[in-house]
């Protein structure tokens, strides 16, 4: 192997792909990255046999070859280096890497050893809107579990109901569905939470589609020069619409800056109590109010102004409150629930394509 | 107690004092920051018993009064306030906190329960310039050990010699030195490097004087409306100055940001050996360059252009290096060395209130 790229490619694709190799794992290689040619291209690669993610850049290939060198240490290396041409060179195990003023060789082991990269030989392709998808995995990842325990609820359910594909995340405390797009396919994946994480990494500022493509094992999701695949998750993911009330007896608008002061304010105080705190909706007074539960430290009331339908409390995890405004755009939210025991829905006002559900605690 | 403070002033005494109130000690009461009026100002103090932290604040004081309340929970419940006017008033041993949004009861514990802050009733006082001792303080502190093995060494020494004022700092792998200003006084002090690293965070960008009033065992801080106590450490400071040498059998000027450079770069794969990289000076090709020791990774060999005395090698703690070369300032700098086993010394090019020594390791 012998080849010429430049180090701001380079930088740029280790930064990509060295963060899912794993140096903590049972199989020593797996803290690797593969550079390998392919034509005039470089790839470089990674996986922790989960997830695997491929960087392809333009090189001056002058002799073809492969080798597999620590991750991290040339990741660390190559960022240092200052931007221009670099030249790698394999001379058996050892990759000389040069440039004007470096001169180093990391030392390598075969990518003969390497475990195969998973592939899709032959699957369904389709496309996503990058930026609608982005956003969309803003909204939704927040909602998923990491508790291995269930493993259905670790993924994220991408699916297709009455010609839109929808994602959805829930772990069984709260839940968080966003419509993406209209499409003829029929589609209904459960691709784990922690990639589609990768992934929004590896999205960028990226504005063009990304090329979807799946079989009954796993996905795979190109975004520019950069393909990412997993494994899907087996199982039957819950039927979590039925949770989503469509009509609401109590709702207030308020805006969501004063929202999410109130609840940071009164979280504070409800340290003690897992972070459960009350809140009001007074019709009279035209105001939510947040009450901590009272405790050792203190307790706390906080208020803001509100649109209310009608009166009524409810009592939620504060944190799940605070990721739920968190996910929100738009300078105004609805707060809407029916019961004190049933599910609290939050919504941009005025927007129907993102729904936050919040199961309320017992108080 | 009642009065009213604004939110900003509040905020930031608090964010100045309760750094030190310390939740993991024997005793509970030190997690706390007291409330004080001493006239209409109102002070918030906290202490770790070695540091005490006072901070003055103006206040409309209605009654007078004291309370402890936990530093963590009333500094992130006041920061979290909006700013504009905060009402205090104490009930009993409850601390009733008032905007018109927020209505908050922090409990607090009797202010007689808190251990007396110390002060210095009869001391020496005299002024030292904020911003030159800031940027010492940069300088030197980096220097400091932490070990409390040897006491002595986890001090900052400031000390008067031929009319001058000295900071000065050694773990005994390294030593530095600086200039602060002319002085008429003659001092001696040993000030705990921690004290002085909570000092330099509450210099800020001040650019008055700091009054400085000491006896010997306490000295005290006071920096606009904040004052800083501590201990100070007994023990007779290493006579430092014998360790510097005043002439070098080779000198290399170089680049400051290139020496960094092709130190970062060469500490990378220096992991196995501790950090150590040895430096070639040589005239000829008038390149300063750096070479990790071969490893099980690889090895490395970065170079630089500079003005060579001499030639000549030594072999460094890349870690120390860089610590060295992130306090000094200015484009170029100088490295100056007699023998492979002699101490190095690093300066700015042209500047000569400023030293920074490190001991060279067995190549």
């Amino acid at each position: 192997m012998k080849l010429q790229v430049t180090q701001e490619n380079l930088s740029k694709a280790l930064g990509n792909v060295a963060r899912v190799a794993n140096t903590r794992g049972t199989l020593p290689i797996l803290a690797n990255v593969v550079l390998r040619t392919v034509g005039t291209r470089l790839t470089i690669a990674a996986t922790n046999l989960d997830i695997a993610i491929t960087h392809y850049i333009g090189s001056k290939v002058a002799e073809e070859g492969s080798i597999t060198v620590p991750a991290r240490l040339m990741q660390d290396f190559v960022s240092s280096l200052p931007s221009g041409v670099i030249e790698l060179k394999l001379d058996d195990y050892k990759l000389h890497i040069t440039t004007d003023q470096y001169n180093s060789v990391i030392n390598g082991i075969s990518a003969d050893e390497f475990p195969v990269m998973p592939a899709i030989t032959d699957g369904t392709s389709w496309t996503l809107p990058a930026k609608a998808f982005k956003k969309g995995l803003q909204q939704v990842l927040v909602a998923a579990s990491s508790d291995e325990a269930r493993p259905v609820l670790t993924g994220l359910y991408i699916h297709t109901e009455g010609g839109k594909l929808y994602i959805a995340a829930t772990d069984s405390y709260r839940l968080a569905e966003k419509e993406i797009m209209a499409t003829k396919e029929e589609i209904n994946l459960l691709v784990p939470a922690n990639a589609m994480q990768e992934l929004l990494r590896l999205l960028g500022d990226q504005d063009t589609d990304i090329e979807v493509t799946h079989d009954d094992q796993q996905v795979l999701f190109k975004v520019g020069e950069v393909e990412l695949v997993t494994r899907l998750i087996e199982g039957k993911y819950p039927d979590y619409r039925k949770l989503v009330p469509s009509e609401f007896a109590t709702t207030a608008t308020l805006k969501r800056a004063d929202f999410v002061n109130i609840t940071k304010v009164s979280s504070l105080f409800a340290r003690e109590s897992a972070g459960s705190v009350t809140i009001h909706l007074d019709p009279e007074t035209k105001q939510v109010s947040i009450r901590s539960i009272a405790s050792q430290l203190g307790e706390n009331t906080a208020s803001a102004d509100a649109v209310i339908t009608n009166e009524g409390d409810i009592t939620l995890n504060s944190r799940y409150l605070l990721d739920a405004l968190g996910t929100l755009g738009g300078a105004d939210v609805d707060i809407c629930f029916n019961g004190k025991l049933e599910p609290c829905v939050l919504r941009e006002t005025k927007a129907s394509d993102y729904t936050h559900v919040i199961m309320p605690l017992k108080s």
